[in-house]
């Protein structure tokens, strides 16, 4: 049975400010709800039409309708949860890191995170303007891989400034990335979907780098920010 | 001004069937629109709440309520163009294909679409049950490319056995891309984003191929369809 109280939480949810107040966010789907009861993170409550044979206490059995009424997706898929949001560990400047300068769109951020755990990247840096990542469009991007990622959000000038690593920029201009001798350690910065890099981030890159277009020159004048960033991760990682 | 045929027209070509019946798709958003008129494409008519100066006859100044009436879109952008599906050209085997199985969600397609553009990729095949490239959400996704890349909806089957190109595939089993010795000409086939490569393609496969995985054994199962052939149109035209 779904309370008038459970509802209000939940569709509050959808709100940014509103995960930060309460500390939880919302997932969606069987498969992703089942992966994310494997991980570390902390089940708060699960509204579901079929069992899923957790503690009770967690388990709220509801109907196809309710689940409707608090369901984000157009077409919901079985369960609903709602996870503790967990506590962000330190940045490990020993590794590659990939920061975002101000990703907007929640798919691109979504992708992006299944791209840094595919490729054993641990810490993802997001500059403050970046699409939150307990976004439910971006929990539903994720596919799970948001229980493997460390995200932070920070001030990014302040840790490009900061770190000793070497940052690489992906840029129009850049040299060529498949003739950059890439490091195993480094700072990947990808920037904005219409911008680019924004101009004081810019100023702080050691390397900027490219993937060549092959087609004429009427063809596309970009590539969409996740799968630059699947190409340039792959270049980083390949022997 | 706005007639009810105009209106019925635009919403029946929401769906596959009218489209073909009409031989017409619609576009959305000024930048697409833009650059689909600089293309070959015949435009039909275009829907607009501002004069993008071009002939009369086909620009139909509208107001936003009425934009709002007839656009797919949540959030619409200050215009509606109409535009002719536009021929097909028969596929040049002598250079590098994307053979796609049964990609059912748009935005992958479009992603791809922009792929091949940037790539130089000029032939795309798609399996008769690949959603269609003139659905509204893959227009919107390929940004232009779809001017620029011929796509043929073909027997699969029958085009893969019939080629004399190497058949390259995307399976998890595969052996790594980084290793393999990829041909400047060849068909590159992936797979439907649940069931990857269907069995009777499978069996047509020459070389299977895939992108190593960094992450941990917890690591994420699978990389988006979009963005693993982001990566591997990267190997195939790095040097």
């Amino acid at each position: 049975m779904l309370s008038k109280s459970h509802i209000k939480l939940i569709t509050s949810l959808k709100q940014k400010k509103n995960r930060l107040q309460h500390g939880f966010f919302v997932v969606e789907g069987v498969k992703t709800i089942k992966e994310l009861l494997q991980s570390k993170l902390m089940l708060h409550a699960l509204y579901t039409t079929e069992s899923f044979n957790i503690d009770a206490k967690d388990e709220i059995l509801i109907t196809e309708t309710e689940l409707k009424r608090i369901s984000f997706l157009t077409t919901p898929n079985k369960a609903l949860a709602i996870f503790k949001i967990p506590q962000v560990k330190p940045i490990d400047e020993t590794k590659l890191i990939v920061a975002l300068d101000d990703i907007r769109d929640p798919g691109n951020l979504g992708t992006i995170i299944r791209l840094c755990d595919w490729f054993g990247v641990k810490d993802l840096v997001c500059s403050k303007e970046t699409v939150d990542c307990f976004n439910p469009k971006v929990i539903q991007a994720t596919m799970g891989s948001i229980t493997r990622v460390n995200i932070n959000y920070i001030d990014l000038n302040l840790f490009l400034k900061e770190t000793s690593l070497p940052i690489y920029g992906a840029f129009m201009e850049g040299e060529t990335v498949y003739a950059t001798q890439l490091p195993e350690k480094g700072v990947l910065v990808m920037g904005n979907e219409a911008h680019g890099v924004s101009k004081d981030i810019e100023a702080l890159i050691n390397e900027k780098i490219s993937i060549p277009r092959f087609g004429d020159l009427q063809a596309t004048e970009s590539l969409n920010v996740a799968t630059a960033t699947a190409i340039l991760l792959s270049e980083f990682r390949r022997f």
